[in-house]
């Protein structure tokens, strides 16, 4: 059980991205071809998408799809579900001697894109789990993003790259101190909802 | 932390109805349209929908307004995570009151839909929180679906009223014994790459 643990822990999410759109299909395939998976272990069937390796990287993929499907302007949207620690896992081991550099920031940085997100953190196998989740995570120094709670999640609002940094820094907080961690997200973008 | 312990806990779910459309607005208007949600506490926003009340009438809903939308034969997609005995809930208690006869389950008994869908449960607070989830969960015994098993998550397959009844089943299960429970799910219908 402990195979992963120390400094490179492999991590992974099961996400899906959600085009609302009849172009959907295209809008799924272009975002794809524009991000370089080269680094993390990929398995897409009709339901999501499974990205395993090391965290930064998967942070970096799933943070990219979203921003090359919403910089098309339609409304899409992403949900999935970070996990690191998960006892029992095997596949993918050998992503995890890519190096540290993420592929894809540098031709994500400049696209700037609204989003609200609702996130959600699981430290699992732990009786103060609450506690965990309140010592971890100071959300107040969160640059760039307004933070609000609702039921079963908090929510960010901001551009994606504050929104994804929020979520990334919350769960290496969450995962320095409990072994097996879990985060959900939703993410939407160009709803018309929101104009 | 004790007030809905017993028979009747509180219990919920925040979910997005994706319709991978065009005319989503629509699809998602004319699903909410149908769907009865009287017996359930209720509050959406731009991310997504949160529903309170009692177990039965969460997943009446959520399949309801699933079946409703899928029916249109866009493709469709829900994603969320259902969630029990969060430390610290109060509102919506005045919906625990409502009798337990599901307002959607005869409408929605019609409508024949298959679809693939990937949940994974998370027994919060629990040291041997993995044994919870294998002790109290057998698929086996869930008519209807076929089950496989992919990173993160359990699969699903079938008509979508077995779906929702083994999860529901699964959710139940697990709650009986662990006090904190959430299960996060992802289902998809009428996906091109499904035919």
């Amino acid at each position: 059980m402990n195979n992963y643990c120390g400094t490179s822990r492999i991590a992974g999410c099961q996400f899906t991205l959600y085009p609302m759109s009849d172009n959907f299909v295209d809008i799924i395939l272009s975002a794809l071809n524009e991000v370089d998976t080269s680094k993390v272990w990929k398995d897409t069937d009709d339901v999501s998408t499974c990205i395993r390796g090391k965290m930064v990287h998967i942070f970096d993929v799933t943070k990219a799809i979203f921003l090359h499907a919403a910089k098309t302007g339609e409304h899409v949207a992403m949900s999935g579900t970070f996990s690191i620690g998960c006892p029992g896992d095997t596949d993918a081991d050998v992503y995890m001697d890519e190096t540290d550099h993420p592929l894809n920031e540098e031709k994500a940085a400049s696209i700037n894109q609204q989003a609200g997100c609702k996130f959600a953190l699981y430290p699992m196998g732990r009786e103060d789990y609450m506690d965990a989740i309140y010592e971890q995570i100071d959300l107040s120094k969160s640059r760039g993003v307004e933070v609000s709670h609702s039921h079963y999640a908090t929510r960010l609002d901001g551009d994606v790259h504050h929104i994804f940094r929020a979520m990334e820094e919350s769960f290496v907080s969450v995962q320095e101190v409990v072994s097996h961690v879990t985060m959900t997200f939703s993410i939407s973008a160009n709803s018309p909802s929101n104009k």
